[in-house]
């Protein structure tokens, strides 16, 4: 049996550029992630391929799939249904393959408490940064915006301590860059390693 | 005040090459840490520099460091004490330098409880059997002592557990690679990532 694969998550908040980073990662040559296609009971668009850009199904059957537990993660926007089955991501970990997932933050923290052994990474605007310049040079903004600014600051900071990782999204490819690394990088995590490496050398003494 | 380095330390078996590893990442032109200088009582030899190779000092300086709590970790070997001095690595830290380590395995422990939020990497070899032929390539030890040195080996595979990370020490380069990987990824680690994040953003709640 091949070792199981890591599920890697990839949230922030929306209007971070989530999509265009994961986008990114997926074109580089050397990309070995696999992207879980999500299910939904929206309309199929011109163009859209039924278990390429999502699974269509009716409401009916994503209802019957919460039921049954079969959703690693959903919500519903505006009276249609969007989540990830949890069949095909378990499919493909079994192969040894590492699935990335690009979610909102809701779904991300259903999916932490299904599989706490996944790998979260939360992506961060830029302009939280920027917002201490704009604090200490309080002439350019009226105060009920830096107010307002800081109060999303203070939510996506908490949002963030249920991450493992925090990437700023100041230039794309640089995001993705270390997104790449970090993944790189947590292979040899010991909690990650150990067991395998147990086994390779006979000293599994899970038999 | 600038962001606290960080604390990486490099360990793993007597005989798996973390001096030739640790070498390697300090021969990069990219190299950014800085190493911390271990304090002997052993007797300088030709051509070593003190303060550069170790800070040589008297057994009675070196005990009485020691018991004024400033060693942040030490042992003893043929009757000579070598460790590492806490003063020299936290003028270090607090300067914002990232400070390397490269230690025994006991001595990691030490640092681990001293410095919880520090990074330890532990070495580890391709297989044991390697182990067993890198250590008769020494050609000072009889099989006797080989054996001991194993069954010591598989008990500091099992001290894996306590480290961050696991990196297999196949190839030098390679692990070097591997190490700055890591280094660089756990700068943007949410538990070392938010505080200093936080304090920019004047969301700092520590007092």
């Amino acid at each position: 049996m091949p070792k199981r694969g890591m599920l890697i998550v990839l949230s922030g908040p929306s209007g971070v550029g989530k999509g265009t980073v994961r986008k990114e990662i997926f074109s580089r040559e050397d990309n070995t992630f696999h992207y879980s296609v999500s299910m939904t009971t929206r309309k199929k668009r011109p163009g859209e391929v039924d278990g390429k850009d999502y699974f269509f199904v009716s409401k009916e059957e994503f209802e019957k799939e919460i039921e049954n537990g079969g959703m690693l993660e959903y919500a519903k926007y505006v009276d249609n249904y969007y989540g990830t089955p949890l069949k095909y991501v378990n499919e493909m970990l079994d192969q040894g393959k590492d699935v990335f997932l690009e979610i909102e933050v809701k779904g991300a923290m259903q999916v932490r408490e299904k599989v706490p052994d996944g790998l979260f990474i939360f992506l961060t605007p830029p302009d939280l940064m920027e917002l201490r310049q704009r604090i200490i040079n309080r002439g350019t903004d009226d105060l009920a915006t830096i107010d307002k600014r800081m109060e999303k600051a203070v939510g996506e900071i908490e949002m963030m301590q249920n991450y493992d990782y925090a990437v700023v999204n100041d230039e794309v490819p640089k995001a993705a860059e270390k997104i790449q690394t970090i993944i790189r990088a947590e292979r040899w995590r010991v909690k990650r390693f150990l067991p395998d490496y147990k086994k390779q050398l006979g000293l599994d003494d899970q038999q």
